[in-house]
């Protein structure tokens, strides 16, 4: 009887082949849909261009951040925070054709939104937003930019900028002498190696270019590409301007008498006497604000690492005076060929900023203009440099917690015995540690210490709790000593105090 | 000659109705395009559920930080950080139903990326990428989810956790009772008045549901409608279980016994010689473990606070053992009606957790486990209550910056030793402010340090800058002293202390 016949033995000898395939089939769907188990295979990294911290990076990080946040506090500055993301349409227009690094957020019904591209847009929306038109603010947080991440150069999707403003109608070249000093008193704290801060202005960019015969509509364009001096040669700069931007050959060579020049105050008392800069009204006012900038740096001191420097240009559009940028002259590994920093921001770059008269404005309603000067440090390349130092240094340096005593046994069952001392340590304030075993061996309790840096070790036993007595033992010399329990507090603080 | 008539004059009478509309709809367009002028009017406001932080909300908000994060050094943990955002695929499946709440990236090519909507999945994730199966670690941070936001009471869309974890193979419930020690030593020093904190298990829920007579495949739905009972009456989470969730009515009834009860390590005690309960083993597992715990809290000594409490269900689906919440039994509005806490928390839930001892396996590769538990400080809501407190207080007493003296001169043309003065002190260490003006007044630089709190004034003058000294003045006081030039940053240093 045929019906009986298992269903396959219907097919002929050559149907097998037909059913290899269709089984193959099946098992690459089954692979598909996430193979035995229905075990889903995770992707397990973090997204492009951005990266965990552990628990090392971390302690860098907060020694970095005491430094820059001790300083801002020494200038008397507050801090606000805003929030990651922004309406979509508070960054549109800021930030010219690096608008496209913009990362958006879905549209989930309600407002477009997309992460913040730096702290200045947020900033200057706030101002506008509560109608404040005085505060000297820091900001610490972090950023986002699709760009092409290079991250063993500390160039990263997610990265912090560190920034320090000051908004308000002030006397002239006060607030913005003070931005310089900040970033001199923080580049050297940090002790990265030897600095320069190159400084310029728009209004001496732009009235060169005037002078120099650079129709008015392609100023934005040629300062673009000045801004690649500190990684083109000038012939490059040159042929750039000539044969893409459709600059005269004569104007080319002239801005490139200028932006070869670099020196302090006699400079600019020196183009302030120029025939053909002296024409333009705008080099002028900017000439004679950089001599008076000159002049408080020589107060503060800081004109050893200073350089007025033609050739800065710096990316953004809403600079109006000053601009700066700060590079590291040495440390660090070679760049990257081809690369470009953000904002037009040099490879070597650590810090730049400058003043923005007319970005509150372009968001107040009755475009009220708050003028604004400040500065960013680029935190990430500082922490590439301090992380590679630590690794050469031996990373066991490094310490990440702030444990000052281990709580310990040497004997059995005395787990409540700890845990009671332990919690009497922390009610006193005392970073404590306790092992989380009932019955741990004295041995791997020291280790722990060794490891983790733990100075000091408070060790319990039979005896010791008759006796009312802690048997306190120095990690680093090993020494020991019974203290009384009632006088251990004290005396933990006295030896903590000591190290 | 009709064709050289102005062409409207073909139109007849009747069609000048017709024109007046088109104008109109086009005057209606040019006021969309942005009117005249083409000046653009932002919408001048944050995202929706967000918010800046002013000088003095963050005044607060560094405070509470401080105490948060001092207790979690005192309990020796590192810190870590991850990315803001996350593979999409890392968070999905995590959160049950909540899922909709998270924020996704737009598609901009690439990855797909989602904000992070808690830490502890960003942290499971870490572990597993890493290999790490013992670590102590808190991290704080923003994250994201696209809730219904209630801002006066402390409820946003993006919003910070502080959380602490306990990851390692370990004797049972030791890292446990260190959380809640963790939760009680915060909330009393945060000072936000009484607080209560629930603990449950969820094996002894779901013991209690098997020996009830719930289905198995109805626990966590069943979990769930326990977990409203902070804010419904017995008798409508009766109704939802009966009519909604299809569960009989003598199961109903049962739970309803079990969820009325509130004790410590008696009532654990109990419920192990509980004719049903002591049918489920896992039951009896959770109680045992709760008697433990309960003995080690006595040894922290929180048992005060610390309430073992039937009805806590909590809404996240990964936890696998003991669970808890602390809510304020003060303070704070009343609840908006219908409002529920994220992850089943409750309207004055301030700190939750438990453990999930199978999360970290969900992302390794070869399912490897590794235990957790832990806990988040939810501090918008005491940001809310402590910002309220100042607000009754009186402003003026939160100092935003920590500025020590001012550097102030009562007569003209002294910018210059102003400045001067200035960088000595902020070299020295001191934080030192200057006005931004050649000429200010000196009752307005003194109304200055009156509104900012700085508590000292250094005045120059023509005479102090022959004499060599300076003129200390105590704001508050008004007491003025003359102070040598040479000895005026130790004499600063010194008052400084005295305050």
């Amino acid at each position: 009887n045929v019906t009986n016949l298992p269903f396959w033995n219907t097919f002929d000898v050559l149907n097998f082949a037909t059913i290899d395939e269709e089984v193959a089939k099946l098992l690459e769907l089954k692979a598909q849909l996430g193979g035995d188990e229905g075990k889903h295979q995770f992707t397990l990294k973090t997204a492009k261009g951005t990266r965990d911290y552990n628990p090392k990076q971390m302690a860098i990080r907060e020694k970095v951040f005491n430094t820059i946040i001790g300083c801002f506090k020494r200038h008397g500055a507050e801090t606000i925070d805003t929030p990651v993301f922004e309406l979509k349409e508070t960054l549109t227009g800021k930030y010219g054709e690096d608008s496209k690094l913009i990362y958006d957020l879905k549209d989930q019904g309600g407002e477009l939104l997309s992460l913040r591209y730096d702290l200045t847009v947020p900033f200057a929306r706030y101002l506008a937003m509560n109608k404040i038109s005085n505060i000297k603010r820091y900001h610490i947080a972090k950023v986002y930019r699709r760009d092409n991440p290079a991250m063993t150069r500390g160039r990263y999707r997610e990265f912090y900028q560190c920034d320090f403003d000051i908004a308000g109608q002030y006397d002239p070249m006060i607030p913005d002498a003070e931005c310089l000093k900040i970033v001199h008193e923080i580049l050297s704290e940090l002790e990265l190696g030897d600095f320069r801060i190159k400084v310029n202005d728009r209004r001496i960019l732009d009235g060169m270019f005037a002078v120099c015969g650079v129709p008015d509509d392609k100023f934005r364009t040629i300062c673009s590409t000045v801004d690649k001096l500190d990684k083109m040669s000038w012939e490059d700069v040159r042929s750039e301007m000539v044969k893409e931007k459709g600059l005269s050959e004569e104007a080319a060579d002239q801005i490139g008498q200028y932006v070869s020049m670099q020196g302090g105050k006699d400079l600019a008392e020196r183009l302030l006497q120029d025939a053909k800069m002296s024409q333009s009204k705008q080099a002028c006012a900017g000439l004679t604000d950089m001599k008076l900038l000159f002049s408080y740096l020589e107060l503060f001191q800081v004109t050893d690492k200073v350089v007025f420097d033609l050739s800065l240009a710096r990316g953004l559009d809403y600079y109006t005076g000053v601009i700066y940028e700060a590079i590291l002259t040495q440390n660090g590994p070679a760049p990257e060929a081809g690369e470009k920093g953000e904002e037009g921001v040099s490879v070597g770059s650590v810090a730049g900023g400058g003043r923005y008269d007319g970005l509150v404005g372009m968001f107040d309603p009755k475009g009220r203009k708050v003028p604004c000067v400040g500065v960013s440090i680029g935190i990430e390349r500082v922490f590439s440099i301090l992380e590679q130092k630590a690794e050469v240094r031996g990373s066991e340096k490094v310490r990440t917690t702030e444990t000052q005593v281990m709580v310990a046994s040497a004997q059995k069952n005395l787990l409540e015995e700890r845990l009671k001392l332990t919690a009497e340590l922390w009610n006193a304030g005392i970073k404590a540690e306790v092992m989380y075993k009932k019955n741990p061996k004295l041995l791997s309790q020291l280790q722990h210490c060794e490891d983790s840096g733990i100075p000091l070790v408070a060790i319990l036993g039979e005896q010791e709790l008759k006796d009312g007595v802690v048997k306190l033992r120095d990690v680093h010399s090993r020494e020991e000593a019974d203290v009384l329990r009632a006088e251990l507090v004290e005396e933990i603080k006295k030896r903590i105090a000591d190290v």
